[in-house]
């Protein structure tokens, strides 16, 4: 199923998950609220503590008292806005890492040029879809493309699709696992920004800890996907075995070159 | 099961559910936070791709490049009503068509107020129950009332409980199908008329796309509901069953007159 | 299972859902957008409905034709906050009775600030958990500083956690029912607050509503939570055992002493 080159990965998730159960880190989400309630069912599932206020009044407070910050453009509006900048500068000032997702920054300019903006302010990892890879990078997803992006953006890019990609300036991944039904409901991709970030609370680097949260999303998707019977019990069979799995599933799981 | 005279209902809704897998229109939904995960989920199990974004800002650039829009007044605060007003005139410009949702306006005067407003601005189809129906049309529904509120407000009307009855000033259709768990749960009348709003970016006409969109859910609905042990797994099932649904599945169970 | 002390807790539980499901309250809920989903779909499945505008210019209209009033803080945007002010004013002024869930009140200090000024406004039932509690109260969680909390406050006091604790100024009951997964999902401690609204329009003891609505919530979970192969099954399981609980069901599970 898996040749020997993938153990690293696997070894990687599985070093990360353990950790996650053990220190059950805080991850403050400014996320859109289609994705909430399961970005916050798969964040507890994987060992971390989900917090989710966009009042910008008290955003500050909560990054502060974070581990990890998510960033989710999927809804724009003036307080998520306002919100995400306070939630950026308290992050930076507080050494607390944050990651972004760009949600269809291709179907509206503005989200487009406010996500180039925030790049600017040292996100640890980026990650996106093909089409909104080409709204931000200006060119086709690819191996070179990737590694160009996060090195003009000084952040790691997580592309997830059939297959994940993640790229720093040196290293690549590619994630085969996952199932078709991850992509027929919502909020999939954002819970896996999600983990990402609740990754790097535990995980000083970027790329490690992008590519343990992708392969968990994408081993527990897998499992799930091949038991359900249809997207809308992959929604749930997902949290089930997010909070079951462990070392010996990613193992044997793991699919990654 | 059913009589030949079913077969019509039954092959349109089968009809408009393969162009909807084969077109996979985007659907813009200005909707309600409590049903936004579950409306998105059983756009994408038709065949649609749905957007969520409420924010003034940004509301324009999707309805402009999405084939329909959903207008939903289930919450009714200052940022949706703005995203509401903004994407109709997109929409009217555009030529894309909407379908109102006039969630509870029999609980508060203003919404009400607010609805008949934006009926003249030309809804395909307006999806609503009979407590929101007496509100609006002030009179109780039945068939008269209905084809009478139908040619007042130029949409097609649909009106969903234990049956279904869609109607313009001529046709009329009443649907038998549902389950009495698809009323314990919330968010599912909102999710039919997101179904509605996606026939209608693949069928021109609007009774036609509302007894697509009516049927699907109940048809879906009612095999999800014989299968569940409870309203819960209604939610998740009556997904997986709308992503399966098929021509032959509909032409066994539609029970339309 | 359960000795003879607990069939008083039982019985006020099995004769409040009794009244739900006869006279099925209205509640409106003032709630965070992650729970907003699950907690309409347990209060419908316990006998009530739901109503969850958080808009301002609204919300009175609904607090007044509504039978109970959620008042919760999981999100503290500048719209909620006034929304909860207008329906609590509303709320004291009708008659209706109001429930308050401090949601992480230990995370943000302008949180517990608020917490503490509508506290003066006469909720009936505050439910909390150890960390909201030690926040609002300034005491570590016990029968003596719940004791306390209840007469300083006027109000019931429902602590849960693995144990939870139900007191006003004389009474207090220990609900032991329940499961650990109830913990690993987000808005189940959101869902159980909403509960004992429901209960509170039906039951005008709001110590018997507080206990009746905890121990729905614990007897539900607990039988979801031992069918139940992970978290993610659980949000759904409960629903459906919520809705098919009745008084022989909760006179053989409840454990209340």
């Amino acid at each position: 199923m898996h040749a020997a080159a993938d153990e690293p990965a696997a070894q990687i998730a599985a070093d990360v998950l353990a950790r996650l159960r053990e220190r059950r880190p805080r991850v403050h989400c400014i996320t859109n609220s289609v994705a909430q309630n399961f970005t916050a069912n798969m964040l507890l599932a994987a060992g971390a503590t989900p917090s989710m206020t966009v009042a910008p009044e008290e955003v500050a407070a909560f990054v502060a008292g974070s581990d990890a910050l998510l960033v989710n453009l999927g809804m724009f509006d003036a307080e998520r806005r306002e919100a995400i900048e306070i939630g950026i500068e308290e992050a930076m000032e507080e050494g607390v890492p944050w990651v972004l997702d760009p949600v269809y920054v291709d179907r509206a300019r503005a989200r487009a040029a406010f996500a180039r903006t925030i790049i600017t302010k040292y996100p640890r990892v980026i990650r996106l879809n093909a089409a909104e890879f080409v709204s931000l990078a200006g060119s086709a997803p690819g191996v070179d493309s990737l590694k160009r992006f996060a090195l003009d953006s000084l952040a790691v890019v997580g592309l997830t699709g059939a297959t994940d990609l993640v790229a720093d300036a040196a290293r690549i991944a590619r994630i085969e696992n996952g199932h078709p039904f991850m992509a027929k409901v919502t909020a999939v991709g954002c819970a896996g920004t999600a983990l990402v970030a609740a990754c790097l609370a535990v995980e000083h680097d970027p790329w490690r800890a992008a590519v343990a949260g992708l392969v968990m999303l994408g081993v527990a998707g897998e499992i799930a996907g091949e038991r359900a019977p249809g997207p809308g019990s992959l929604t749930i069979g997902i949290v089930d075995v997010m909070h079951a799995l462990d070392r010996d599933t990613l193992i044997k799981h793991t699919r990654v070159t």
